[in-house]
């Protein structure tokens, strides 16, 4: 019998051998495609290879190192990008593949994209070139300490000062203090402030202003600035997260950002044409958060599958002597499998946003507007239900690793807390499903008023409630457990439910209930429409990309039946959850529920022998994974012994032949009996 | 208008104001009784007036600074357990308000209790007084690394040299080192180590053995013992969990745990009598873990519904011009209060679970081990349920929290990373399951077989599965959503549910499946036993501790109402949660579905005017809680600020005058220009 290290490098290896595709063929759809993964290889290739971006011994860093570490990462990172001239995109994965926050990570990622979003021509010609270059280094400071994403409910102001031409920042309490505000509390030379803009005692509203915060000679703080590091959080912990108050800080006038609206020198002002256009910075980053949802599932997926398979545990096959290998129990199997299913099924529909995203940019330089509403309500609901998708499914993919995926060296834990924060930022996921149910609602009360209106072919399914008796007739026509693979019992199945909802949605409110006591209709809502277009996208995309048909070579033919597998999964799984939805109008019978329990375990052994080649088809590098259980070779035990070595408690300064810090005065004491007798343990103390 | 900060104390005194109870009537009920409450809270003065225990920074140390503190903690508390005296369970909640793991814990929560239940009289007369004195500090080595908790699997071996009378310890394997072991990296001196027993090339199976590890003159390592701290890991970070190997280590033939097998002087292995009495441990702690889980999900329940009452967002009241507590928000309600519930639930069940264990030690004393069964089947089954509960819960709420909810200072974060380990440890928790369902699988064996067989009240309802025509054809009669109200309306369901799954087991076992492959079941089936539980404890406590009846106080009556709503609010929460099970073989009609849903929007109603109230009756401490969020006195915004003040990285060695460390070195070349023009940004790069 080999012993346990190598039997875990055997199993890997035999996994692999019965993986009946090539993962390589799968890796560039997670690239964004061939030559987006070439270039990206470079930059991974590059980071590896730069001492100042070495993790091995990252989980052992408390806060204040790891802030050391990054800024020293920020000088290399700006090097490279100059060096090489990285297009925003690479820069962007430049960073995710750094894989910890870079503290001027704002300045790229919020600061210059509201630059140039809403700096006028002129001020962008001005200051862009100085962002683009680190002369300006800047952040975006709207949340404040008492106030979340709501614009019109912030304090600080913005009053201008005819006289002078300037502006007067100002922080009038403490809850106006603009707090979380990343790339603030360390790095930042400037800020862009939202604030309320006042002229003559009027109020228009919140308004974008470029701040100087820093001396740009010595980086001290400007005349009445306070500015402080915000403390320790969950994630990002290298992130300089600050918060700032304003004592009457003067700016010049043209310091507002005059895109869209303006202030003339008379003290005048014009607002915006079309005002939601302001907005689009937050849809965009969504959208990249669809993405990075995927790629986090995707990463979660490939540490679990790839110990799972090595861990063997639990029952015992009598010819070989050897535990099974855990991936082999449904229990397990039900609790990995999905997140792979679920990154598959994201990475779709993020091609699926993206595309809609960049047809709606090319539309807006015609000054076409008309893609605005679905970009923003797509972009919330995806954004909503794959971050808690991610959020949920890795940790519990994590709980399948047992004791050791309590180890930070799982390389589980650090990447997931940095992960959790998507489920708050750019909207609240509870909070976004309320745009995506006002708007199918919206569209609801347009068909009802006029069953002739044109919908976009994601809602089209609303005519349905046009017939209200034909509605509530419907049943699902599946006839067996083998219907379910069809796509289109599949989708009237989604259609039904997500209309019901709609329907039920305006029941309530037109019965008088106030909006806000919606929420939870709303946010089943939301989630009912988003895995609809979830199943959709991801049976679109994979006839898109793979060759499903019968003149498929038998490479290109297993290539499509393995991803087949995995949307398989994903919907029986989905609807599963989701069950009691399909059957509480009766639209689901007992019979066909027990189908989709049945179908639920069909599928997960059907994606089962080929998980590992799965894990590999992500194409992450062990170095990106850092982990000790996740590593391409199995080798899971090894490492974990391996990286204790490094463990500061392990240190000279801290033990010495067994020996630990403070024996002398904190243990030896109570050894040699120096603490008193311990007469107590008869039932009865002192106290 | 009053500022923020003083709108935060009225909100919350205005909370108090409407509440219908005294909270501080339940404070007993989680507390363990007013006794035990009176003694607990010296506990707690004694801790927060000892500048040792001081963590008013503790969100702002690494792993070495944490696990330094923790050394001076483990002396003060044997110190001041020396001094009053405490009783075992004084000594646990010390630990526990400590809120801290100090490194000698295992020592008393694990390492004793294998004592006193292994060793045999004459082995405790000696080893247990130098162990409750701390000369011999002691952990419980079980855990390997490529080994869970199945004692059949160790590679560690013990083999008996007859000649020289002694054990022979020894890791044959890397695989086969002791892993996880709480107290073995720095402080214990003596370990009791399960290995594998040998006599004469004979394997006997696991047994314990005391192994001294340490010198008990200077705690240097013994010959043939390697040990190192295994390395950083989420919660418990001040815990020195190491990993041991053995090479050859030679200990006294007596240092066997005797109690229940024995080795005599020549050779000759005695087995127990019993096998399963020697597992008792592990119930004790799993039945400790319930009341840990409940007074989790308490303190989690009490900090979001605090900060959820003062925090203000969104829908803004025109006559008060004041946005809307965010509690108020049906989605809010949702994710936060039925944790409060399932706290409530949980520490019902708990007194149950303590009194059939009290009743089983009783019982065993007197040589009668009936209750063994049910002790061990629904400790594992509660533990599994409850603990899980607990994880998902308390993450739930603190998503609720917004992006402070990601500060540290929220107090959600620290604790609840310690909290996690309990879904994984004293058994994990999908495989506890098994435990749960093949004991209800075995009596439905004995009720097919003989309908007369007597079972406990818990499992009777598996009698109606007797007459199977009569089951299948089982409806709920709830003709009202009122009628939901009614105890015997949920328990039917509840029962129907729990024996339809039994069924369905059987007949999946029946078919032919074998039983690892069916770990889905199993869940699903010791979920369903499990809530029931829950809401029969629920129910029949409430009515033994609040007065009930006609000639109740109007206090008695106010406060009998109050806990009725939370229980209204488990039950209609848990019926909806698992809808589709109650739907899926007909029992609910879709109309009763639909007075669930409408029911959980009412009991949210019902519980939302006392929340504050309920966050009080817990009596934590605002030192306990240890968060900016949900002190007592609602101050949020100003805890955040306050708190901030300490961060390391607003220290003057890492800023002053809000110039970082490390300006010079990495900063200021990018700000003037050092580090050479970006050419980028036109979409291409040289990669």
């Amino acid at each position: 019998m080999p012993s346990t290290e190598n039997q875990q490098q055997l199993d890997i290896a035999t996994e692999r051998a019965k993986c009946t595709f090539n993962p390589a063929s799968f890796t560039p759809l997670f690239y964004g495609g061939e030559d987006r993964m070439r270039r990206l290889r470079k930059i991974e290739a590059m980071i590896d290879n730069d001492p100042v971006f070495d993790r091995s011994d990252r989980y052992f860093l408390g806060r204040t190192e790891r802030f050391k570490r990054a800024l020293a990462m920020v000088k290399r990172y700006v090097e490279l990008r100059n060096e090489y001239g990285f297009t925003p995109d690479e820069s962007a994965y430049f960073k995710v593949y750094v894989d910890d926050y870079i503290p001027v990570h704002l300045h790229e990622s919020m600061f210059l994209p509201v630059l140039r979003a809403q700096a006028s021509e002129e001020q962008a010609k001005k200051w862009i070139p100085l962002a683009e270059n680190y002369h300006y280094i800047g952040c975006y400071a709207q949340t404040e300490l008492g106030h979340g994403s709501a614009l019109s409910r912030l304090e600080t102001i913005a009053t201008l000062d005819i006289e002078r031409d300037e502006w007067v920042i100002n922080s009038p309490t403490q809850s106006s203090a603009k707090y979380w505000i990343g790339t603030l509390g360390k790095m930042a030379n400037h800020a862009v402030v939202q604030a309320k803009l006042i002229i003559n005692g009027k109020d228009y509203g919140a308004h974008p202003f470029l701040v100087p915060i820093r001396s740009l000679k010595d980086h001290t703080l400007l005349p009445g600035v306070f500015i402080k590091d915000m403390g320790p959080k969950q994630g990002a912990i290298s992130m300089d997260n600050g918060y700032a108050r304003f004592d009457h800080v003067r700016i010049p006038r043209e310091n507002m950002l005059m895109r869209f609206s303006q202030v003339s020198r008379d003290g005048v002002y014009s607002k915006p044409i079309h005002p939601k256009l302001a907005y689009g910075g937050m849809t965009a980053v969504r959208t990249t958060l669809i993405n990075h949802s995927a790629l986090s599932m995707a990463r979660g997926a490939t540490i679990a599958i790839r110990y799972c398979a090595v861990r063997r545990q639990g029952n015992v096959n009598v010819a070989t002597n050897l535990e099974s290998q855990v991936l082999d129990y449904p229990g397990v199997q039900y609790r990995v499998l999905p997140l792979l299913s679920h990154a598959f099924a994201t990475i779709f529909s993020g091609y699926w946003m993206n595309e809609m995203y960049a047809q709606y940019n090319a539309d807006i330089t015609k000054g076409d507007t008309s893609l605005l509403k679905d970009v923003h309500v797509y972009s919330s609901g995806l954004k909503s239900y794959c971050t808690k998708l991610g959020a949920d499914g890795i940790e519990e993919a994590r709980r399948c690793l047992g004791g050791h995926g309590f180890s930070l060296f799982s390389g589980m834990i650090d990447f997931h807390r940095q992960f959790l924060a998507t489920v708050t930022y750019e909207g609240e996921n509870a909070l976004l499903t309320q745009q995506v149910s006002r708007y199918l609602l919206k569209l609801y009360k347009d068909v009802i008023r006029n069953p002739n209106v044109k919908l976009s072919p994601p809602s089209k399914y609303i005519f349905s409630l046009v017939d209200r008796n034909a509605f509530v007739s419907e049943r699902c026509q599946a006839r067996s457990l083998q219907d379910f693979y069809k796509i289109e019992v599949i989708l009237a199945a989604l259609h039904h439910r997500a209309a019901r909802l709609i329907y039920e949605l305006a029941q309530a409110e037109k019965s008088g209930t106030d909006w806000p006591q919606l929420n939870l209709e709303c946010m089943r809502l939301s989630k009912a429409h988003v895995q609809y277009i979830l199943v959709e996208n991801f049976y679109n995309g994979i006839r898109k990309r793979y060759n499903s048909s019968p003149s498929a070579s038998p490479e290109e033919r297993n290539l499509f039946l393995a991803v087949e597998s995995v949307y398989n999964l994903h919907v029986f799984y989905t609807i599963e959850v989701e069950l009691s939805e399909f059957l509480e109008d009766g639209y689901f019978s007992p019979e066909q529920a027990s189908w989709i329990h049945e179908g639920v375990k069909r599928c997960l052994q059907a994606v089962r022998p080929n998980a590992v080649g799965f894990s590999d088809c992500f194409g992450f590098t062990d170095s990106f994974l850092n982990s000790a259980l996740g590593s391409y070779d199995g080798r899971a035990y090894e490492r974990l012994a391996e990286l204790a070595e490094g463990e500061p408690l392990n240190s000279k300064e801290m033990m010495e032949n067994g020996v630990i810090w403070g024996y002398e005065q904190y243990l030896k004491p109570l050894i040699y009996g120096e603490a008193g007798p311990y007469k107590g343990g008869n039932g009865t103390s002192k106290l």
